[in-house]
């Protein structure tokens, strides 16, 4: 079979993500964040975060993991603090909600920190950040997730992969835009080189007794990340942590029931933490902007190691989107067969 | 001679700091602020940014590039967000300064922000963020510095060792407590090993083509954190220099003059920034107070690799600071006939 014929365009993407999520019984707001969401993923080249998760929400929608008519409720708030209950909802929905309350609030104080309980599986941390970059602000985003990275020293999963992401507008281009997991690599590399039968780099994996492997065989938890300094990678997963579930009176990772677990029924108590900075505040837009201007431009020109080539946080990512906005993507066979499923299932005709 | 005529009292050297301090003509802020600075980071073991510093803060506060009687002042402020000028003041001054407004604001709006411009040497940006932690809220500090540290696949220094800080209250014990360099190594750490002739760490430092070297006389720059994932530790380094330059419209780390520079007689208009959060306008106090409690005791007793032992971050800072309380810290040899000359010229006795 021809490979063109799984390349499909991002609108029909989208419109496939919408339609099946509706089609399941989802409400209007969560089909929209959902599929933006994952659209943000897929369209920057995030693929693990992206349309292929899109199956795995619709079995945790239908299972009743998922609520498909949440309520977004504020359920306290202080100064330029809120924290809203996501109701169970797919991660998204509750996110960009927060993101949304977050920027309103930097608008009225300068910063705006806005918490999220009773959240769910929050998709790539980047697509909240960058909507703040959009509204000219500054995003952060922050959540934890289910144990998977040991800690320095350690021989046991303890962490999620607990991201940090931050997005900073730059005039007339994509947002600086950082999206990272606090351990060295995402779990998704190491299955990734279970299938090809690669050997994984050095320091990001490790067998069940907490030793560094390259085999992702014995691959049982993800190393920190650092490396010989991991101490450095499991601190800032804390604060993702701290942020996410302690500041919510949330699940610690190691207490949250596992993503792919076959528990599809019971919600899984996740907290997420969103924070928006207007620029203004502190600073004349004019110098905030000469200032990230020069800050990208000096790093995009300043010199290389031989063969290489320096990026600013983002223009990877950025340079993806562009390219598939105008030649689409293509969908890997698991994800292919599985919008095939959910097509049949739901009676969505299959994105073209 | 015996080393232990080397070691002395904390408060010793403390009251050693202050009289130094104002008998070069500092004013009493300026005083107590190095002092309390320079002393979290020496009973904290962080000796790189504790007492021997001194003698260079004199330097420059003799040769005018510090302000001996800085006038810290509020020159702008939106909601829960304010701009200090930190009026070419010894760094500690205003971010003990910006700390305090923070808190302030945090306790208006749950959340405060505070940038400062016209800062100088920040010293360990711990230091403020324990000052939060210390008043029960959630302390973040952020700084630029002279360029170090090379970008992912960078062959030049570009970004300052940039720390990243951030300590929290646990009920009845010091804080969870993380201050890192973005950088997998301090400069500090190169010298070191320079004068001891071993081999550096595998992926910490480059010589002058941005090639990774272990050899620290061929150290030409530092590398990111992350190694082979270097573009996290760079990105880490933006989010502190966006903070800290950007949004206050001081010099990028490229373009600042380097601190053991010549000229002692010109400010180097660094930036800085840091943040509170009131746990409380999240969630009530004993929820926080039980999630924090129950992340660093499970951290703790978590399984460790054979031979090793797991810790929260800080747990070996405040290991450091309890010994050092009771029994003294040794001087080095450098900074112990630094201070001979302090005592000689401003005819304060030595510390015992």
């Amino acid at each position: 079979m021809d490979a063109a014929h799984h390349t499909v365009t991002l609108s029909d993407l989208d419109r496939f993500c919408r339609q099946v999520l509706a089609a399941c019984g989802a409400n209007d707001a969560t089909a929209d964040a959902t599929t933006r969401a994952l659209m943000h993923a897929t369209r920057c080249g995030v693929d693990s975060h992206g349309v292929r998760l899109l199956a795995h929400y619709i079995k945790a929608l239908e299972g009743g993991r998922l609520n498909k008519t949440p309520d977004i409720r504020k359920v306290s708030g202080f100064g330029a603090v809120e924290t809203l209950d996501g109701d169970h909802a797919q991660g998204a929905v509750p996110a960009y909600a927060a993101m949304t309350r977050a920027i309103d609030l930097a608008g009225k104080f300068g910063i705006g920190a806005v918490g999220i309980r009773n959240n769910s599986h929050f998709g790539a941390a980047g697509a909240y950040s960058v909507e703040a970059a959009r509204h000219g602000l500054i995003g952060l985003s922050f959540c934890n997730s289910d144990s998977f990275v040991r800690l320095h020293n350690g021989a046991s999963r303890f962490h999620g992969t607990n991201p940090i992401s931050m997005a900073v507008p730059v005039p007339g281009e994509d947002p600086w835009f950082l999206d990272m997991a606090t351990s060295a690599v995402p779990f998704n590399r190491v299955l990734l080189y279970r299938s090809t039968g690669a050997k994984l780099p050095e320091g990001v994996a490790s067998n069940e007794l907490g030793i560094n492997t390259t085999d992702p065989h014995l691959t049982e938890m993800l190393a920190p990340l650092g490396d010989a300094f991991g101490f450095k990678g499991a601190g800032l997963a804390g604060i993702a942590e701290i942020f996410s579930a302690v500041l919510t009176g949330m699940r610690l990772s190691f207490d949250i029931p596992s993503m792919m677990g076959e528990d599809m029924q019971t919600p899984r108590q996740l907290g997420a933490f969103v924070m928006a900075i207007q620029p203004e505040a502190f600073v004349d837009r004019p110098t905030f902007e000469a200032g990230m201007k020069r800050y990208v431009e000096t790093l995009r020109t300043s010199p290389a190691r031989a063969g290489a080539s320096v990026m600013a946080p983002g223009d990877r990512e950025w340079k993806v989107a562009r390219h598939r906005d105008a030649h689409g993507v293509e969908l890997d066979p698991v994800t292919r067969s599985a919008f095939l499923e959910l097509s049949g299932t739901y009676n969505v005709p299959m994105p073209a």
